[in-house]
């Protein structure tokens, strides 16, 4: 991708264009979402959206880029200090709270993208990929502070049980979508963090 | 819906639709097959398919059941004796292998349509609940017979336990999608199978 020195208006307008296009795939999918759309919504004419995307691709990997860092941010600053089983039930808490202030609608912006995506469009299945790799990062930082602090055995490994962690979150807003309640979600986070419990050394 | 009575010809030209359409709409998705799309892999005219589908989100309904059918006979025997440790573990390792022969690609057929449809569609979304609900319901018969059986601890709750690995089944078969690994999927199985058995009860 070329990068293009933007004005602080043109960044503007760059910035309205993919949160315009990032709400109405969020809501209707990548596929029923035109440019045209996206122009609507954003108030902006068709050559002002070609000017700062050549095509529906490449705003489409913004629209990933820009959900990632959403998803991400939100979550602060609680991701990045998952160093205790109390962080991380008060990040499970967080988590559920906001899929039930969200009407258990929607499910993860990012995993709905990959799913919609990973098959039909190789760079954006690698940016989605991408972005699930920064929020395991995250997790994987605080399981490692945990070990490294004595409050998991040696033998936990940090990398696959924050793996099998964001896996699990995914598994749950997928369901959360779809059944319409949390209940999936809980049960399948608490099960993990019970499981990263299991690591802990006797007292 | 109504039930149509249907000749032995007739059932088989409408099977041939629905197997047309669910392999289009796994490819593609929902959004990006239409029913001229449909109509051509199936081989029949458009009045055919208006004969067996008054509109596209009937014949999505019937894709719904069918990859639900697909599915669920897929993972036969294993799904319906998940009574062990063992079981489980064959079953992780059938999926593993399934998805491995697949080249990591598809994701869940029903897991895709649910990411698809559940905010756009309520019937669609409500098939695919009902499509989970029947897989959780195998998942669960094992377990409960696991504790019947004593192998469980009278205080594992077989169906919160079945529910947690079908959601970590589902993060991990998107993100074996999305990643083109298994790994997200074995970590997440393994983990929910090493809780279970965390409910043995001590020897």
């Amino acid at each position: 991708m070329t990068e293009v020195r933007l004005t602080r208006k043109g960044q503007a307008t760059r910035d309205r264009i993919v949160a315009a296009a990032s709400e109405l795939m969020f809501e209707r999918g990548v596929a029923g979402t035109s440019t045209d759309d996206v122009r609507a919504a954003a108030g902006v004419s068709t050559s002002q959206i070609y000017h700062y995307f050549s095509d529906k691709r490449t705003l489409v990997l913004a629209v990933i880029a820009h959900q990632t860092e959403a998803v991400l941010t939100t979550q602060e600053p609680l991701l990045s200090t998952l160093d205790s089983l109390e962080a991380l039930r008060a990040w499970r808490d967080f988590l559920v709270a906001l899929q039930q202030g969200y009407g258990c609608r929607g499910g993860c912006p990012i995993g709905s993208l990959g799913s919609e995506l990973a098959d039909v469009d190789d760079e954006a299945r690698q940016a989605v990929a991408t972005g699930y790799t920064r929020w395991e990062t995250s997790i994987r930082a605080g399981l490692h502070a945990m070990r490294d602090r004595g409050d998991l055995r040696p033998d936990a490994d940090p990398d696959r049980l924050a793996l099998a962690t964001l896996t699990a979150l995914q598994g749950g807003l997928l369901l959360t979508q779809v059944r319409r309640d949390t209940v999936a979600l809980e049960a399948a986070l608490d099960s993990m963090i019970d499981h990263i419990g299991s690591f802990a050394p006797p007292r």
